[in-house]
């Protein structure tokens, strides 16, 4: 019962936290969301730091079954993958809002407290080096012009993250689909190869 | 006294919200900082969350006013005119990292009140229109291809705060000067114009 009754801990914590915010967060309202006792809480979960570290984590592990889902139904080629990361990520501001919520109110945190700021550097390391392990794979098999992976990954990471911010907050400025396609158009000409 | 005065609780605000953030943010710790009484301070602010609405807006004026003197240098080529903005934008999450502490802090807050949503989307449209009009001169005199100025001005946008979220949590990954030179290289290709 150990990992499921973790997991339903953390998935009533990015509940509240969608729904009022860190700061109206407690231990209280997280127990009586996820159906467990104060004390079931306070076994897994020391306090509301480890908390918001532990949705950070999965949304994030979510986040990668999504572009992973995404990529296996593309082949093999660099840019279709490419292409289905940058809409699964963009669809993810859309469809599930509640991510956006947890990676807000984490960095909020985290920029007052080094241990939330070292996990938050590992995932961003990790995602950049995913990513340049595509543009690299690019490069090799000719389809992207040789770049710096480490560069190209921030570009990409930058951009991404950058239009979900926007379609988080201003939903009304462009749909997904569209941003999907002006992310494609401009990730495309910025690794494509220089006609000769 | 009265704007000298407002400004300095302003900036007094900015400074105990980089050294605690929000949620440990009170009236009382703000009327210190900024030496008033709190009496004085409940005669500008009526609350926390009138007073975090200033800071956004005092941050993002400053924002304007280092965009504007940095392109008044470039003379009116729409290249190095985009060139100074992402320099100008990039190097305040380095060198002004209280800035983005306001940026991050007001979000959280924001994705839980209305009027502080709609200030941002007010701030966020604003911001592309100022970069659209950028665009499309260069779209008219030449310079860039043509791209509809909305479209390009959510990729600059996005990718700009994209790579300042990088800056300002993960320091260590790339520097100021090095962000610029890849950010102008994705936008420069981005907006290049089509080889004929």
């Amino acid at each position: 019962m150990g990992p499921v009754r973790r997991e339903q801990i953390v998935r009533a914590t990015i509940r509240c936290l969608a729904r009022e915010g860190y700061t109206r967060l407690t231990m209280k309202k997280v127990a009586r969301e996820a159906g467990v006792s104060q004390g079931i809480l306070h076994y897994y979960f020391a306090d509301k730091r480890t908390m918001l570290a532990a949705t950070l984590e999965a949304v994030t592990r979510d986040l990668d079954r999504r572009v992973a889902a995404a990529q296996s139904r593309t082949g093999r080629d660099p840019r279709a993958r490419l292409r289905a990361l940058v809409r699964a990520c963009l669809e993810v501001a859309v469809r599930r809002p509640e991510f956006w919520v947890v990676f807000v109110e984490f960095w909020g945190e985290m920029l007052h407290d080094r241990r939330l700021r070292e996990l938050n550097t590992a995932v961003y390391s990790r995602t950049r080096r995913l990513i340049g392990r595509l543009i690299a794979d690019g490069a090799r098999t000719g389809r992207f012009r040789p770049v710096d992976p480490a560069r190209g990954a921030a570009v990409v990471l930058g951009l991404v993250d950058g239009l979900s911010l926007q379609l988080t907050f201003d939903p009304d400025a462009f749909g997904v689909a569209e941003a999907a396609r002006f992310c494609d158009d401009a990730l495309g000409r910025y690794l494509a190869k220089e006609t000769p």
